[in-house]
């Protein structure tokens, strides 16, 4: 049987770290050698480097400048891994799914919690688990982690050191690797989204707001003054708000002026339904949109997504309220 | 066996919320009347009414109406239970924390996901495991919910919607309910803090800002500007945090200016330390707070707290660095 083409595509990341003077730092390749020479002798394997960040460096400019690479190649390979920092590797897997429609081959994000230098590295078990899905022709933006395929819109950074860092939050694992192989599930897998398009146009001028008790609304009034489009607020529980003191009034301003707010939840699983209580049918009744079971990573790369591709604000809320590839629940 | 004296804070929720035209709303006694006429065969029973909000509008100044009423009550009552919204409950209760050193009763939050007016409710099991945890002797703020005792300060709301709606992060629980009825894990419980006070003094300028990829350095500029006394940021990872561009100005400039800046992580267990990369090693030799494994809910109270206290950096500094009701793992 002819081998399966891989890509490789490096960015740096604890994966290809190496000590350095104060603390771990990515270097470029070199470290992943050992690691690719066995590789090799199951796909047909190539490497580019396209970066070399620690990824709390990763900027929207890299996700446009992966995403490019990505839609470059996309037609030489059966499948392409990006190998990449957890630390947001979440978002980045999330804004690329937005970036590239009709994706026709599996894009498969990993890393490690320790370098691949380090001989109890998680990276030869995540690379391997990356690989294999990459060449499983499932079509979509995936993430590996941990023996875990996870929708890459999906994704969440909820452990900082144990190896089980990443969980699929409000949707099933799209497959598992396990003493019976690769496990695929089928229902978890998005479906197909027309012909393949590179759309990398993002607004950088987006805030996350996260909710706290006595939060005070003239800091919804200063970022309008500071020219941000979008806000994506985490609010309380299902969606809940301050709404006895001024709040209202700087987000009812702020929706007047154009900006788009989406509100989710900073509980980790479930979703912000805001017709539910008294307080978040007022935030309904202002204009702004419900998150529903979206990540917080994918709302947020979402709106920088939509405000990039849309200027008028109704085409803005018709994408964030559509399920475009499995980050929302229908 | 003479009765426990227990005594009942009310302050609203959905666990006293009834439906209302637009949505759920907490109302003032009357649901719960059923529930403590059975708790009272159990127990010596007072109930006092201390306000009746959706806890999405609870604000420091409720904190402090707590506290104060707890203070005062102590003396009186072998425990005190408090009825609260789920929304806010985990900042409630980590804030009463560090308002209360020396509290010689157990304090014990609870609430539920569905009001007690409708026969699914959890709130009858979660006021009566409060009730168990507040008769038991144990010094201490917790928070009971689903079956779980948790720490105060180390209850944080992972789910929307479902029953285990709390989880204890970076700690074990101080007790469960099971077949075997309160299991206390004496190891869990907190050490005793000295004599009884009320230090209820809060600084509401600070804020919490979560991290995001992109995130331009003049929001950090803005909010000294407006005023803000401390900054808790919810960094990637282990602590990571954009350097490559600008943001380092800004933070060197805030911590210049007096600004108390702690870092934490967005992800939801294990702890930041910046110790282990170079973008976290730049932050601390800028003069900011490692988080360690407190919860964002513990760390935004507990900088509120500090800062109210004290108006010295290097004294709040040495409050958020101290593990003072188990807060942080030493």
């Amino acid at each position: 049987m002819e081998k399966k083409r891989i890509l490789l595509l490096t960015t740096g990341g604890t994966i290809a770290s190496l000590p350095g003077e104060d603390g771990l730092q990515p270097h470029r390749s070199g470290v992943m050698e050992r690691e690719l020479t066995q590789l090799g002798t199951y796909y047909d394997l190539s490497v580019r480097d396209l970066m070399c960040l620690d990824s709390s460096n990763m900027s929207p400019a890299n996700w446009q400048q992966i995403a490019a690479a990505v839609f470059e190649e996309r037609e030489h390979y059966d499948g392409i891994v990006v190998s990449h920092g957890t630390d947001t590797m979440a978002y980045s897997a999330s804004a690329v799914t937005f970036m590239l429609p009709g994706l026709p081959i599996p894009l498969v994000f990993t890393g490690s919690q320790i370098p691949l230098a380090d001989m109890l590295s998680d990276g030869p078990e995540n690379l391997r688990a990356a690989f294999a899905m990459a060449a499983s022709g499932r079509a979509g933006v995936f993430l590996a982690f941990d023996r875990r395929i996870i929708l890459g819109c999906r994704a969440v950074k909820v452990r900082a050191a144990d190896f089980s860092a990443f969980e699929s939050v409000n949707a099933q694992y799209a497959a598992t690797v396990s003493g019976r192989g690769l496990t695929i599930n089928e229902a978890a897998c998005p479906a197909p989204r027309g012909e393949a398009r590179l759309c990398s146009l993002l607004c950088d001028r987006v805030f996350l707001l996260k909710l706290t008790p006595g939060l005070r609304p003239e800091l919804i009034d200063a970022l309008v003054e500071m020219g941000y489009r979008g806000i994506v607020i985490e609010a309380f529980g299902l969606g809940g708000f301050n709404v006895l003191d001024r709040e209202l009034a700087s987000l009812e301003n702020a929706v007047r002026r154009g900006v788009t707010i989406v509100v989710t939840t900073q509980c980790l699983y479930d979703s912000a339904d805001l017709r539910v209580y008294q307080v978040g049918q007022k935030l309904l009744s202002l204009g702004v949109i419900q998150g529903r079971d979206m990540t917080t990573e994918a709302a947020f790369t979402k709106l920088m997504w939509a405000l990039g591709q849309e200027q008028d604000p109704r085409a803005v809320r018709g994408i964030l309220e559509t399920n475009l590839a499995g980050e929302i629940t229908i």
